[in-house]
């Protein structure tokens, strides 16, 4: 994993992430494929419109269909027919939000499967396993998110674990980039169909993955610098922050974004996760983050909320029945090229798939070209017009 | 409404019919578009894979969002971004199967909306108005159509309604082909978004749309030749057969094709409606029918029974979970190229949107091949082995 820092204006950057499946241009966006696809697009649009890397959920692919069912599929990239970058989360997040029923030990995390409520185990080894079976291109630690509000007692026990399973998953991530052969733990992942069965699923497992960091810490300043520097001191292709959005007020999201950013190792990706505001964007960009990820753009075009250079729109409003304009005259997507507001509010209402398809199409169109201009004016120097330009628009 | 006859196989006939919006080369398949889209696909790719006519429905869009709407947002093409031929149905069908309470009198039909429980009144007069303001290229009369079983004495009264509305029908047709500018009947149809409320929306009408009357008569033979009879007495663009697939049993289905099909008029097109299985496309094509229309290939495609040329699948089955093998090693479709039975069968069990577009536009492009491949087989005169060959994979 290289990152080129190609302009800096302030803390803000405009770099080139190159793997082997493919350059990113930072400031950059990835959409999310939960299960091995973005909400009602296929991978041939994703493309079309700009999309360098996707990300994919450990725990989801783990429960459904199973890391073994995928690795013997040909791999995440074959499965989902995508040549291109993919990020895997370490399931951490999802273990913690979707699970009714958890007990954190030493090892690991025992959970109960939100769909069929069966019984799993995932740890820093697991998480490796299931990510090298994925065979995505950036592996994520297994780290453990502390809800909003935690006290400091509680942060601090959180991040020593997470700072232990960090180290674990740099070990065990290396052993299976040396061996490219490691024998599961059948005894630990049998539960459900995510099970690991066999080991002969791991002949996918690409010796080219790389491993991110996540740094924890809550809203402690101090917290945060030390889970930071005992990662750095681990080592890792590069370092996200997490644990933010999970409930605190903006101010305090927005000092902590400020606060890690600068911190964070500048020859390595910055990946703020789990951001995706657009408010919150600029800011994080400002201060020094490269990649992020949001449900914001997918979901709210499946709930008729729309992104435009004038601001939001809601597709549903009366006012819009017999609107024969395009839902944005400053965008070329396909939908504003060849559709009226009136029929994007008649088939949100009718709940129709094409109005999923279409929407999602123009809200993603919208956050990839806000990047691309956003990454432009750091390289023409002029992100603070851009970052004042654009807080008008959507506060 | 041109239609020339390039080839006969016994009765089995390959057509081409011209309209001022494209050429129809029959026996054709009408995709439809309930509500001004077929579901889960845009109109490209509708056009990609060869589709040259599509169906909408009036009495979904008068309902929503109204035919007023539509006329003011430019009319059904403009609406759903297509500008190949598009046929209306009459509302007739929909009248009878959807709506919980109807009350048929002379001139129309009262019915509650099967969304909000509104009353609303189509008749004839309604449904040529309805449909001018669609601006289809092709309308239909608005028929009565009777449920199976019905006696003979009711089949008749039916009939002659029927008739009689064909005869206002054409009329009224004329008369607005005529003027191109009919003021409407609001206190008919003030009811729900769909009332017609001002004439200003006429303007839409184009004086090009043509008019296929509907032949009833149930399952008598004799109700089916006087029904044929006084359609072409009055005399129409093309003729369609109504009222089977409504629960007959299929020999019953299969003889009032065989009977009805020579009947028709060979100068103008020949149209079997809602029949789409293909057993019985195969009958009715060797009967001399050429257009139909069907939601079989988005249904079950949306229920993950998908067609293939070895005979149907169902996707979900566990046997596929692991397959890393094309739903169909003989189809050249996109979803055929680009996805393992394995992935097909994760999305669907995992309700994506992806599944419902990929199962789509291969059901789909399995219609539009087996129907090229059925023209083909006429013209080549090799029809009766085509459909030998079918008859055999699709028992």
């Amino acid at each position: 994993m290289k990152i080129n820092i190609l302009k800096t204006n302030g803390n803000a950057r405009a770099c080139l992430m190159e793997t082997p499946r493919g350059k990113i241009h930072t400031p950059a966006f990835m959409p999310i494929a939960t299960l091995g696809t973005v909400k009602a697009m296929s991978t041939d649009e994703l493309k079309e419109m700009g999309a360098e890397i996707l990300l994919c959920n450990t725990y989801h692919l783990y429960l459904r269909p199973g890391a073994e069912t995928v690795s013997s599929l040909g791999g995440i990239h074959k499965f989902i027919h995508w040549d291109l970058p993919i990020l895997s989360d370490s399931g951490g997040f999802q273990v913690y939000s979707l699970s009714a029923l958890r007990k954190i030990e030493e090892g690991g995390v025992h959970f109960r499967s939100h769909i069929d409520g069966s019984m799993h185990f995932i740890g820093p080894k697991e998480a490796m396993e299931i990510q090298s079976l994925l065979s995505s291109d950036i592996a994520m630690t297994f780290d453990d998110c502390p809800p909003y509000p935690s006290s400091y007692e509680y942060t601090l026990e959180s991040l020593k674990r997470t700072t232990q399973w960090a180290k674990q998953c740099r070990e065990y991530h290396k052993k299976i980039k040396d061996t490219l052969q490691i024998p599961p733990t059948p005894p630990l992942l049998k539960g459900g169909e995510g099970g690991l069965r066999n080991s002969s699923c791991f002949v996918n497992h690409e010796s080219t993955q790389c491993l991110f960091g996540i740094v924890q810490g809550g809203t402690y300043k101090d917290l945060r610098i030390r889970g930071l520097e005992e990662l750095i001191e681990i080592g890792f292709d590069g370092y996200a922050v997490g644990g933010l959005s999970v409930g605190e007020p903006k101010e305090e999201m927005h000092e902590m974004i400020y606060f890690t950013a600068p911190l964070l190792p500048a020859d390595k990706p910055r990946y703020l996760m789990g951001i995706g505001d657009l408010n919150d964007v600029l800011t994080a960009v400002e201060a020094g983050f490269d990649i992020f990820d949001c449900v914001m753009p997918t979901r709210n075009a499946r709930n008729g909320t729309l992104f435009t250079s004038r601001g939001k729109v809601s597709i549903k409003r009366t006012e819009y029945k017999s609107d024969s304009g395009s839902l944005d005259p400053d965008c070329d997507c396909y939908t504003c090229r060849n559709y009226s507001r009136g029929y994007l509010r008649h088939i949100f209402l009718s709940k129709e798939i094409l109005s999923m398809r279409l929407n999602t199409i123009h809200n993603l169109h919208f956050y990839f070209n806000f990047f691309r201009n956003m990454r432009k004016s750091v390289i023409e120097n002029t992100f603070g017009k851009f970052k004042t330009q654009w807080e008008a628009i959507l506060s």
